[in-house]
């Protein structure tokens, strides 16, 4: 498996799938079965029929996409349709995690879409197969994934009654949301607006420094703890030093409480990789209130982290570690019933990685680097050609580093209208997000209390007053598009 | 061979290769081999490496796309280029047909580039296996064509000293006009604005009435001559009587001087099939002056054609039909020098019909229908389900009838900008034109008095005020959009 550092994988893990899966009947036609769902609204399940390939026509096939439902607060003929489009997951877990769409569907009167990206979750073009060879990868591509979206609103529209005038916005957090802007982009006939929250777009080559993704990682904790950062940076040193002898791995094993026991070099490096994951991880979901998104966690988690890592004065490798790994547990283990740590593991479930995998090893090829200066992580630089090489191990494709820069046109996005970028000041991923106003509307709202697309998220009573005022703003430009589609039809 | 009904094949016709091939040099870097060329500038010619496929990364084959490009007047550092966006043909046959970029690059400071579309020409992305089969045909698509111009034009960027920061102007022509155009809307990072000429973007399912096309073409007959839409009316009927028998088909042989003659039934619906698309190929270049496009032929040549089709009382099948013949020969022997006329051939020679029959028979689907009233041609109705077998029968592909519309955007093109739509009246695809302003930066241009892409040719003194008019202001909009650019950088 491709590890760090290949670091930007973690952004996987955030996103993907629990075990929240719903029983959901699936249909033969687009709407019908209405089911109790994981929401209190009545939420329906469908499929829509899609080419497999829409950018060629040897391969006919169609596959099967998932999209959920909710028009509990819909006011049919021309009401607005707010559309998520889906990520690297299954659609059930973001369909549990964008609150922000529930609550505000009835202020709206919006029909809610949640539509699954293919070769996610059950939206998988050949069943079982999909992940077979690159052969059966080959149509796992953003293009396709946004020429679905397109052709299911089309669908939709042609099909449900009092649909056809329906401003549609789409919504997307992280990969989502980075859909979400390229979906108004490319779509701009079918959707007249885009809400992408924490969408790093400019994560690409080129376009931002390697290091800048960490640098916010480590200011995180930093200013979560006193030496938290210092403590951290020191622990890399620590570690090779005690896993150079089978005694100093077994004792690291020990006290991080791991389900399998460090062995040798390799380990010790996977395993330093997945402490690396970890402190990432928390970064991501610094959220004020307890939440349960990557793992239970309490609020404001890094705090807590760092109260185990506030050594002031030099301590013994052993205290530091014996810190570190106090503080590994309050990610991995806050609830209490976590009986050991497994390194292959830094968040929920995750079948779907290989999806998001391949994607970085394709298109979404994102740099990454750390110079354990500006950052608390051992340096690390970036390497095109190892990583392509990597790829090529792994998939049989190899990335293009340019293309994604081409499609979607790099830092030059003056041109579209009605995207919102929301970005938290505490998510490393704000670091390839749009964090400045492009033009009238197209706008950059900063939440800096915020970490990964807390927007999304319902409301709670914890919520900073910046996160409250970054969804009125982004509700007050929803109204505008919305106000602009009425005007056109 | 697809034959007629489908008569938007004609369409190819007008934009396929003469054989005026240059003697070009391939060179292995981007630019470097000056040749002295069809026209008295200077023109390089190069080709740029590119992806076969864009889209997916199983297939990761380059392919050579030849591009032309002059940078006589070129002012550098960051003086504009106007880019080309090849159709369905040999690229040297646009560059000689587009003396209006020619004429309007030393005003600009302008560089010229003309790239040729894939498929045709002399970019075949599997050299002569690429039309072997629908395997190897797979990525003639619209979409992979402007992925191409998009790389080339980074490539270009990259690699040319001082175009790093060049306004690119996209320019085109029927087919290439709707790229042009669809490039603006698909990647504005990569050009600043298109002029899309006879750009036929709504010729597709549901845009606009499939009867259209043929009443311009009729409404051009009818103004060009007394009763001259009328007797052709007439001719269908007298064709069908007098090919009822051999003797009367050995009769329309020898008065058509055809090279081959009409034995059977077959062979006279063939006969009725080149018959119409002579028209319509003559009602796309009434051109107000002598000229060769597709064939040579004297100034407005509907009127010269129509001088043998004034009968005005009732004439025999034969009268009639001898009349015809004289009107035929006007468009295939205006020089005399053509002894016998082939009904297997309408215009110059066409090698790359194939890929657009293939392209018609997957994206490029344009219904068209005659009802023999407001047309002057035998009613024949569209029919999707016929035209979809053919194609499989053919290519073993089948036409996405929705998928143009849902691409790009159909008649919701609002939220584009820098798009200037030119339509010639007499022009036949003016009906699938976009001849009303949409907004203040998405705006037609209206030539009544122009034939298909009549803006695009050199001046002429004989060009009616109305072309002059929409050059000056063609001119206007690209000057706006190069100090639009100016100010970003």
């Amino acid at each position: 498996m491709i590890r760090p550092p290949l670091v930007f994988f973690n952004f996987l893990f955030i996103l993907m799938p629990g075990s929240t899966k719903g029983t959901f009947v699936w249909t033969n036609i687009m709407i019908t079965t209405k089911i109790n769902n994981i929401h209190s609204s009545l939420l329906f399940c469908c499929f829509s029929l899609l080419q497999i390939d829409h950018f060629g026509f040897l391969e006919d096939g169609t596959f099967k996409q998932r999209y959920l439902v909710s028009d509990k607060h819909w006011h049919q003929s021309g009401g607005p349709i707010l559309f998520y489009t889906g990520n690297e997951g299954d659609i059930t877990w973001f369909c549990n995690n964008t609150g922000f769409m529930w609550e505000i569907a009835e202020e709206l009167g919006a029909m809610l879409v949640f539509a699954e990206h293919r070769y996610y979750g059950e939206s998988l073009p050949f069943g079982q197969e999909s992940y077979s060879d690159s052969k059966h990868l080959n149509y796992l591509t953003s293009e396709q994934a946004l020429a679905d979206f397109a052709v299911l609103i089309q669908n939709m529209k042609n099909m449900v009654p009092g649909a056809q005038n329906s401003p549609v916005i789409a919504v997307g957090g992280s990969y989502g949301g980075m859909l979400a802007a390229w979906f108004r982009m490319k779509y701009p006939s079918v959707v007249v607006g885009a809400l992408a929250s924490s969408a790093p777009i400019w994560q690409f080559p080129g376009m931002v420094p390697c290091g800048a993704f960490y640098k916010i990682v480590t200011q995180d904790f930093a200013k979560s703890g006193h030496n938290c950062d210092a403590n951290i940076r020191k622990s890399w040193k620590a570690i090779n030093n005690i896993s150079s002898t089978a005694s100093g791995l077994q004792w690291l094993s020990e006290v991080f409480s791991l389900c399998t026991s460090l062995k040798n070099k390799a380990d010790a490096a996977a395993f330093k990789a997945w402490l690396q994951e970890t402190w990432v991880n928390l970064a991501m979901v610094d959220y004020p209130y307890e939440a349960n998104f990557l793992e239970p966690l309490p609020r404001w988690p890094i705090q807590v982290v760092c109260k185990y890592l506030s050594f002031d004065s030099p301590v013994s490798d052993y205290q530091l570690l014996h810190g570190v790994s106090q503080a590994a547990k309050v990610y991995y283990n806050y609830t209490g019933s976590t009986s050991c740590l497994n390194i292959s593991q830094t968040a929920t479930g995750s079948l779907g990685a290989l999806g998001w995998f391949y994607q970085a090893c394709t298109e979404m090829v994102m740099p990454m680097c750390t110079d354990g200066v500006q950052d608390m992580f051992e340096a690390d630089e970036w390497n095109f050609q190892a990583f392509s090489d990597e790829c090529s191990a792994m998939f049989g494709v190899r990335p293009r580093a340019e293309w994604a820069g081409t499609v979607y046109g790099g830092k030059d996005i003056a041109s579209h209208s009605n995207i919102i970028f929301s970005n938290g000041g505490l998510d490393p991923w704000s670091s390839g997000g749009v964090t400045v106003n492009i033009s009238a509307s197209v706008v950059s709202i900063l939440i800096p209390d915020g970490a990964h697309h807390l927007d999304l998220r319902y409301r709670n009573d914890k919520d900073p007053p910046s996160v409250r005022a970054a969804r009125a703003l982004e509700l007050q430009y929803f109204r505008e598009w919305i106000k602009q589609a009425k005007k056109v039809n």
